[in-house]
């Protein structure tokens, strides 16, 4: 039996996931996938910032339909002017988006490199099913479980069977290349695809008790022939195009359902 | 020549460096490290906690001398139990404990691997002259410099000369053992000790603009013959007693001191 202390929050959640969706954060690591769909949704910068002075963390927002939307893009670094990638900034910027937001549901959108081994094609569009991290080994018993970080994404059927979206596991770390250790633990992870902040951005979401989406395009085959930097600069473009597509239609899908039609 | 709006900050930063340090932070990631430097400086827990509800940061605070210190410890994993180590939670709890408590100077104190090539010994004390990630591998122009992450310590000439601490570079990675990559990296930061948050608590720290120092105690020797995951938990007791103790002394020499008399 669930101690009584239990039952305010369990209701709460149960109210959550039969209130229409509302306020939906959509963290974008890079300035390149976010502007096509700043635009599409013809959201407007925030320049009384949300977030603390001095930090380059952009949100964009607006209305579109019955949603209020809102894409955080952690900005550039201040010092080298590259955009802030990785599970440090993306792990900030869900932290702060989620305090400052409150939002009903984060979707992290991104490129990412795809495993021809598990199915993936460079273009494909997956929705993570659970996301893991590859480069945090602590071989401890128990602080190794705690490394990997494995987390469920969401579980939404209707969203996967009406985009017909391929499904896949997702591994994060904070390395463009891998190294054979890293491929180890892909391995391990049972990951079909692999970028540089989705395993963060889960570990905030359940911290601060906010479902999270991963919405995912593969730039490069991390398995194949190509250098991964190499693909990924000349995918980025087009696979961008996509992703931007993607994310599109599942705002659409989103937009007057709750948590549980999803 | 300076534009005109650059002035008021510039004067704040120098009134800041000419008035006594008066609140501390002190980012520890482990239990174990943590308590016995809570019980020394006789701090208690804050259980009206200054971060959000459903978060494992414990914050110990009190007024030692003429400071009020905090010591931030990111908490156990919520489900598996262990000690929430690693740059993700580092950086959630550095950049939630300067927003809430707004500190003069931030202290990471931990345990730390150590090179006998470089000088390092089981149970040193050093400080860090500054840090930067060895498993940030981003092989494009500039990013790549971002993944390192290169950034420097507040210099403390004085504080060093009158501990007689040791003094190396700090380079951080999320596993406890080193792949051969990571290695090549902590190589190329010319690192004499490497841990698991330093340079993502140096990030938020060069983000928000507040001064920050490294006090890392040697558990294990990364170039030595004994698995570091044995070495480390064999030594941990010993170490942590050391680093308490440095930690003590150093706090007793920023005690009615201003940041540029350190």
């Amino acid at each position: 039996m669930a101690p009584p202390e239990d039952k305010p929050e369990v209701a709460e959640e149960f109210m959550a996931e039969k209130r229409s969706i509302s306020t939906i954060v959509i963290i974008i690591a890079m300035q390149a996938e976010a502007l096509p769909l700043v635009n599409k949704f013809q959201l407007k910068e925030d320049l009384d910032s949300v977030f603390p002075k001095g930090v380059p963390w952009v949100r964009y927002y607006g209305t579109y339909k019955d949603l209020n939307i809102n894409i955080i893009w952690p900005g550039k670094d201040t010092v080298l002017g590259v955009d802030s990638v990785g599970t440090v900034s993306a792990s900030l910027v869900t932290y702060a988006s989620v305090q400052a937001l409150q939002p009903d549901l984060i979707i992290n959108a991104g490129t990412a490199g795809g495993f021809k081994a598990k199915g993936a094609s460079v273009g494909d569009i997956f929705l993570a099913s659970d996301v893991a991290f590859h480069d945090r080994r602590i071989p401890i018993p128990v602080f190794d479980l705690y490394g990997v970080g494995l987390r469920q994404a969401l579980s939404t059927p209707n969203l996967l069977k009406t985009l017909n979206l391929k499904v896949g596991k997702l591994s994060t770390g904070d390395s463009l290349e891998t190294s054979p250790k890293d491929e180890a633990s892909i391995i391990a992870n049972h990951a079909t695809i692999k970028d540089m902040e989705g395993a963060a951005v889960a570990y905030v979401a359940d911290l601060l008790k906010v479902p999270a989406i991963f919405v995912k395009a593969i730039t490069d085959i991390v398995d194949g022939d190509k250098p991964t930097a190499d693909e990924f600069l000349q995918n980025l473009a087009a696979v961008t195009a996509a992703l931007d597509q993607a994310v599109t239609k599942v705002v659409n899908f989103i937009n007057g359902k709750c948590l549980s039609d999803l």
